[in-house]
């Protein structure tokens, strides 16, 4: 311990990572830079400016990520259709490589030799920042207080605040019981009486989403343009990448669209139940395919949905910066040359449904697949030298008695 | 041509078959067998059997293959989550093989040379048809009249029907415009308007289920209790395989769950817009997965959810009775010997909501997953070395300059 | 039939395609385009012109593609370590889509409208050039005489060559039995006593390898120089990609190197029984692989590895031109850019040994990887929790009853 | 420390398990357990009785496994033509889960609490003990003195040795500067000069193959029987599992097969460089793919080439008693029922060659696969109809201009 000389704390202002702040201070005897991100969270990041500098932090980096985090980290992800196990759109899971990114970039400019995060020792987020961190360069030092301190229960982190004159006044509208993350692209929500996975989660816990109840009887159309596989507009109206987050977090939210409640798998080994809501991501999720649909070739549209859960595993467990990510993500990108065109969604009460979609690039030959005469745009007759071959291998085992 | 002795024809009693029938005898001048199944279509068997007894017919099977078709195909798909291109839950598809399995015992028992089938050149049914046919009896020859003939239109088709004394009234109810075909599972429309991939299809269209919007302002909540990975009963009452999918198409459907509207890569390598209503499957996939999310190991749904897209291609292009299939079945069915246990669905204007999962044979431990103290389950210190390992080999590479 | 105005055929000057060229002439009355590519075949490509022109051919490509070949096709195949169904190194396989794209550039460049081969109606080279063709010019109309006319014996084909006056004298040394095919990076044989599978091939069979037995005593020491994955140096001596094909064909070939004897499963649904003599091609498969072992992340490798199967079947059934193997060698390009280096290969009486590899780029570090003293490069205290968080989903299990 | 009560020691009574004995009962003043297995390592196990008594163990098990090595897990493994990188045949790994599985049954039989192994903290081994031992019993201690004591090199050992009155007169023949393993599948080889991996190993080095220069100028030839996928018979001798080794092992070394010298990736994240002979596992390789050619459906071969390397790191990293393994295996067995029959390999100089196969069970149809006329066993004019739906997706998205 101890030979830490300068570390970069992710810093959010809460009541945690100001224990960690004051206790790095006291434990390591070392200098902290503090980092706040804005990612979309929706929190004033003033607040954070102000007690970082009252804990006679020198160096404070406040940071508006939110174009790059939908840009470079959300958008590509969202090329491959990715959710991990079934459900989860992975919005925790993204933002992570990005936090870990600028924690090396601040340590590299500040002279740092360590950094530290509030995440827990039970978690895949530890995990998601020392991976990241460590691909980033490779002799850094991390300090995950968590899982080196003894205040493992809310009231010794309190007791620990009060007498270090920590001021622990809550966040407004922060009183929620559940621990939370957010950013543009979801809220999470664990622990409490979601620790029990028979228990339907409370209405007031949700925050960006109405209830399917509480939203407009009257649906709401909205049209997405897609370039290279990314949405480059909505109703026609240009969108930089954070603003399609906004706007169809928004009105997604606003059609009760994007609760999720699920049990999942962690890397660390455990399985833990937790909520989300992913209004946007619900909606680019089933645009996405609906575009795919019609402009990528079928062989390819499989390649990529075989590929996908490794994808999506790689993501959640940390490894956004390893070299098989990258490697995916190349065969990814290069699979969207063709993606384009626009998506109409209607969205109502819960229920996300596509009901249009058109492209310059469609592969869809209406020609060919109708039901009425196609005046030989296809020979029937084809077929069946397509069927015998096919059951060809069968053929001969069935005829050896197999 | 014409050493056809007996043909086996899959007879609905519409006006396709009907022509097929005629132009079978009269073609091929040989005795034709009927085959008409109840695969839960919802329609009456009775008028088939007056109308193939007017054509003629000696040999006619009516058979009500409900039970079977759900337990040994519905059940099985199931088991591994199968969804073909993100989207389709495969009604067509599963209940092919049955029928092809169907054709070729009563061909078998019959001392029939030959099985026909009203499928078109276009389309993946004949390939599922014939491939199921030729796995199972490698000599047996196949008529598909659509691929032969030159009655391409439907007006071709009603002049022959009327030249012959074919009885050309509508089923009553089924006077849709578009391509149907309907089985416990769902039913599928293709054809006409949808032909546009633009196009938002008519509310008029859809038979099993109501609209979101018609549907109740009332949630409706469900109990199922799983047995190695199948719902064996609702809300406590025990249903067979068969009843399953007709107490939850009749909830799902009453609820607005289980529309689609789709364009998908068909296997005979053209792109076709279908729209499907699967209410019961919609529910069961969902809480098929939610069950498992409690009581499966992460590896094995992991590598389960790797698989499956195959297994649905296996399924969707006609490949259910290769020996792959059972291959990947045995695999599949292994897997579920510890999914049981119960999931509580909320069904609400289109939306299907897990709200909770039990299970005696759970994996979810809420002594480590917790927030709180965990007295000692889990050693938060064991998270550093298993990290510092797993970002070895990114380390190294850094530390050589990549 | 008979709208084909001008056709371009594949054309060796052997019996088979001398026979196609008049047929093609007399059945469709068509102009005929010849083209003759040198892939390393070894053979003279002038009678074929001779011969040509004798046949009043006007149009004569005599194409030298040796380099283009190992360039564009053999060495990207050989990045990824293709080997279909653990043995074949696909050398057949990999020339058929230049061929194929030869043939759309010359009939692009002449006029024609068809193309034509003297592949037969039960292999896989049919597909391998249709397909190809198809995916580069969809119009083209292709001619495969072997799945049209009725000459389909020896004999009949002598007939017809002899009624029509086309020289049959063949070509010096080509006397064998077996149906052939090679080119810079084989030679195969099939047919004759090789159709059955428990008898082994004749030595005299073989034209590229001596026998181990007939090897020289005395091992043969090649160093490989590599970059991007591709060997572009042989014993410090830069050698062009065909260069490196002829040289290491030359120096294997002499150590009784390459020789391979299987049954394979060919695309259109049987099994065939092949004998294979790849001298370069076996060396340059164990030595790619030793310079990736160096130079190759683990999980990129192990991805290499779970995709190459599907790379492997996508070239021997003839989908090189496909958007999903364009995608795919994306991905494996990709990986390569590290891969350079040198192997040091030891050729002795068939045996392929790697006896050294080094490189700048490798991620080998003996400091980490000793069984000595380490100076703390690695603390071997992490191991333990690396272990126990992966065992922790079995340990749970097992702690309920698993 | 100290809560240890009684501990299984894996003891193989040569210097470093004899250091480990004595090092436990010093430092965890506790009873320990020796369990020395025969796995076919060629060593007397009598010696390390007596060393044990006179270490003042009173439970001492020393059991012979070769027939249930052999029977249960390298026959399971080579079902699936298991290898791992391209070249491994997982020698080392395949014994560990054995070792796992007994020490954790002596433990159970006496009481024990604790168990402990001689692997390195860098190792695989220590992974595989564990993992093993974690899913088998999930409540058990384990401890690697490697990764807790200071004895960090070989002069510290010998110096805690003396000090203990510890008997370190070295194993006859056993004077290897290598860091060796044997079982009844290869002997490994680590270490010293081997760490440059650009050096050739010495010829002395190698155990149980000569060179292939030094082997026979006469070739051997063997006929293997199959029954389900593993080898019951040599030359119509009936074989016990072990017994197939052993006989393999024997005439394969004699022949000089099966040396291997490769860089590795190990788990825990380091590139290792190692040598091995597996003379047997050579040919068995070899072997089992050519009765499988004969004797597998295309999809059946093909879906096991794609798992394998997956099935090939669960065991390499330790994973042979998770669920995921026990699915796999499942579906790999169950590919094997008819994989019957008899391959007649030649071994010479290094090179196996496989030069014969027969199967009852073949797949192989002479008649269709032939090149002379087949009596119409197979249409030819089918292959049009296949490859046009094959390339009507590559066609449609041509015509589109891609």
């Amino acid at each position: 311990m101890s030979e830490v000389k300068k570390v970069v704390l992710a810093y959010s202002g809460g009541l945690d990572t100001s224990v960690i702040l004051k206790w790095l201070q006291d434990v390591y005897q070392c200098e902290v830079v503090t980092f706040t991100a804005d990612i979309g969270q929706g929190e004033e990041l003033e607040p954070a400016r102000a007690k970082a500098t009252a804990a006679g932090i020198k160096e404070i980096y406040i940071d508006d990520l939110r174009e790059e985090f939908a840009r470079d980290f959300i958008f590509p992800m969202f090329r491959a259709n990715t959710i991990y196990e079934g459900e989860y759109l992975l919005g925790t899971s993204i933002a992570r490589p990005l936090i870990a990114k600028r924690l090396i970039e601040i340590a590299n400019e500040t002279g740092a030799d360590t950094i530290s995060h509030g995440a827990t020792g039970k978690g895949n987020d530890q995990v998601r920042f020392e991976l990241g961190a460590y691909a980033l360069r490779p002799d850094i030092k991390i300090i995950a207080p968590w899982r080196e301190w003894d205040l493992n229960s809310r009231q010794k982190l309190l007791d620990y605040a009060e007498k270090h004159g920590i001021s622990v006044e809550m966040k407004k509208g922060k009183t929620s019981p559940y621990s939370m993350d957010a950013n543009s692209l979801h809220i999470s929500y664990e622990g409490r009486i979601l620790e029990n996975p028979w228990t339907e989660p409370e209405e007031d816990m949700w925050r960006w989403t109405v209830s399917p109840e509480n939203a407009p009887d009257q649906a709401t159309y909205v049209e997405l343009s897609y370039q290279n596989g990314d949405i480059v507009a909505i109703d026609d109206v240009p969108h930089t990448p954070h603003q399609v987050m906004e706007k169809l977090n928004q009105v997604a939210g606003a059609n009760g669209v994007g609760r999720l409640d699920i049990v999942e798998n962690r890397y660390v080994g455990m399985k833990s139940r937790g909520c989300y809501e992913t209004p946007a991501g619900t909606v680019m999720m089933k645009a996405h395919r609906a575009i795919e649909s019609l402009t990528l070739d079928r062989e390819v549209a499989h390649l990529k949905d075989e590929l996908m859960p490794r994808y999506a595993s790689l993501i959640y467990n940390g490894y956004w910066w390893s070299p098989e990510r990258a490697m995916l993500q190349t065969m990814i990108d290069t699979s969207q040359a063709n993606v384009n065109g626009k998506v109409r969604v209607k969205l109502y009460k819960g229920n996300v449904i596509v009901v249009g979609r058109a492209s310059d690039n469609s592969l869809f030959d209406e020609n060919i697949a109708t039901f009425e005469e196609d005046g030989g745009a296809y020979n029937q007759k084809d077929a069946e030298g397509f069927i015998k071959l096919n059951a060809l291998r069968m053929r001969i085992a069935a005829k050896k008695g197999r």
